[in-house]
């Protein structure tokens, strides 16, 4: 399974990224960004969209009624060159009625160690720091440490 | 020095990824596109926009005059999940008059090696295979081979 991307300079640190079909964003450097993205945003993206897919289709598959459903990502880079993210905090936020924690947890883990494949490419070289948050229909909201015991239990 | 960006969930497998000043873009799985993005392009584009910078910028330094520059990124990915990419294959393209091939080596060097951050976090879980292609003004195009010495080397 292949999947294939072109960027086309632009000017200064701007480029046109295209996958074949046409689809294009925009990538550019902090400064002037108009409607363009850094590598570490879209990184940022791709980590937290991957996951977020994940979660949402297994909590589907627990029978688990999700009404809202967000994820932040937060990067924390490293001081020198490389600048690469020390940290990622996640912080998934669930809403709906009834949902359980366990199947939240649950869900977080299979896509923490099983499916995300942007997760897998990083492995332990960012330290990925998770919480979330559920609110079960009308009621208070919930925050949660998420447990990580990858390191305790065989896959 | 950090980054935050937040996915909200739409319907299905689609986001809305936002950063914060309110640049956005769709992400969702492969089938139904539309002009959305899935996690796996969204991160290409960051491995290979990182490194296009770099290159670029490091040419500039060295005095070397880039009329064109591209960069083709291809994902093989693994079979099984996690599916990340086992290979990820990048193709530098450089058109100038004058361009030195040990500029671009070097260029690419430093971006391996030192400068990009996203290659750094996915470090050896990817094996990145790299080719560059130069093109002398009006010359023959010429393609190279990228020698990656980073384990003999220090660094």
């Amino acid at each position: 399974m292949e999947v294939s991307v072109k960027l086309k300079w632009n000017k200064a640190l701007r480029f046109n990224a295209e996958v074949a079909d046409g689809r294009a964003v925009e990538i550019n450097s902090a400064e002037d960004m108009g409607h363009a993205f850094t590598p570490m945003e879209l990184f940022l993206f791709a980590l937290a969209g991957c996951t977020a897919m994940d979660v949402v289709w297994i909590l589907e598959r627990q029978r688990q009624k999700v009404d809202n459903f967000e994820i932040s990502a937060r990067g924390i880079r490293h001081k020198e060159d490389p600048k690469y993210y020390e940290i990622a905090d996640l912080e998934y936020k669930i809403e709906g009625k009834g949902i359980r924690k366990d199947a939240v947890e649950r869900a977080i883990r299979l896509s923490q160690e099983k499916y995300c494949s942007v997760r897998a490419m990083i492995n332990d070289n960012v330290n990925v720091r998770i919480t979330y948050k559920i609110r079960d229909g009308e009621g208070q909201e919930q925050t949660f440490m998420y447990a990580d015991h990858s390191s305790q239990e065989p896959s």
